[in-house]
């Protein structure tokens, strides 16, 4: 039998680069599987539904929290976020390793319906190079950075609900940091409760 | 001030290897520090007091123990083994990562009094590969190749008190997992209390 997967919830304030992240540590990794959220929120410019979002109605969103087929969700900025339970439960059953990229409430949602779920909070190195970078980017009006940087202030103080932090200083070492995350959390013995037979009876 | 480091349980049947992986490990990592053991066993051939152990009568052993000066202690085959409990104290405070290589007896004593030291229990890939490497030492009698082999039996199952297996299948791979489990525990939220302050009030 294959191993089942580790379900890997990674959250991070707005503009902490997280992105940039994942797609290497993706580019890395074939083992892993991106949880595709369903959301409310409008596409923005070069989103495609099914790769990025599913971009749902909100009725359609309240339909699924009643039929319990969303592993969470959350409101965030008046739109609604959250993970449909079934595509995820098939690739951790093959085996595969299941990043769900969620927000802070999102992230407690699921350490209570899956508390063997390790849980990545990836923080910028400090509030200056967060705005720094919210500036970079050069697409969000002064409004909209300073709602994103009132959010991870108030965003940041969750990372004490989560198992490991990772510091976004450079996009080489996050990855790494990653990476040693997920190894060792594959060698934990309350994930391998079979191993004493393995070993005692192997023919 | 200087981050604490890790304190490392490290136990493994005798016979699995575990020296020639925590030789390779210590060769790659200048920031451990191996405890010394103090025993009441005599020395092996080219073992050196205050290198591999502090060879100790039972006496001095029993003092110690009563002074409260042992971190923890086991006794195994008629042998006292155990941690005195200054020097690693004193690494830690300087930030270097202790490795204990020490008996199940005494693993599940550290977890009791040090709850946040990581704990690993290396083992063989079975039983036959076990034997297979008692054998091929070419030092030991039959007798205490039984002797081990029983005993291993006895102490495989303890691994479900750790919190990490290594399967010490190859050296390079077994050096590798370590290093990892050590990556991922400096980033245990649990490990960093002061994580918001320094990331919302960082100058």
């Amino acid at each position: 039998m294959k191993k089942k997967g580790l379900l890997i919830v990674v959250s991070a304030p707005s503009g902490g680069g997280k992105g940039t992240v994942l797609k290497e540590l993706f580019r890395r990794n074939e083992n892993l599987k991106m949880s595709v959220s369903a959301t409310t929120r409008a596409p923005r410019p070069g989103e495609e539904h099914g790769v990025h979002y599913y971009f749902i109605s909100k009725d359609a969103f309240r339909q699924n929290i009643e039929d319990g087929a969303m592993l969470e969700y959350a409101e965030y900025c008046g739109n609604f976020y959250g993970t449909p339970k079934a595509p995820v439960q098939a690739w951790l059953d093959e085996g595969y390793d299941v990043v769900l990229e969620i927000e802070v409430q999102g992230g407690k949602q699921i350490k209570t319906v899956a508390p063997d779920c390790v849980s990545i909070f990836l923080v910028p190195p400090s509030l200056e190079v967060l705005e720094k970078r919210l500036r970079g980017r050069g697409t969000e009006t002064e409004a909209v950075i300073q709602e994103r940087l009132a959010a991870a202030r108030e965003e940041i103080p969750h990372v004490l609900d989560y198992d490991y932090t990772v510091v976004n200083d450079t996009v080489e070492q996050a990855v790494i940091d990653i990476q040693a995350i997920l190894e060792a959390e594959k060698l934990r013995v309350s994930r391998d409760q079979d191993i004493v037979e393995r070993i005692l009876n192997h023919a």
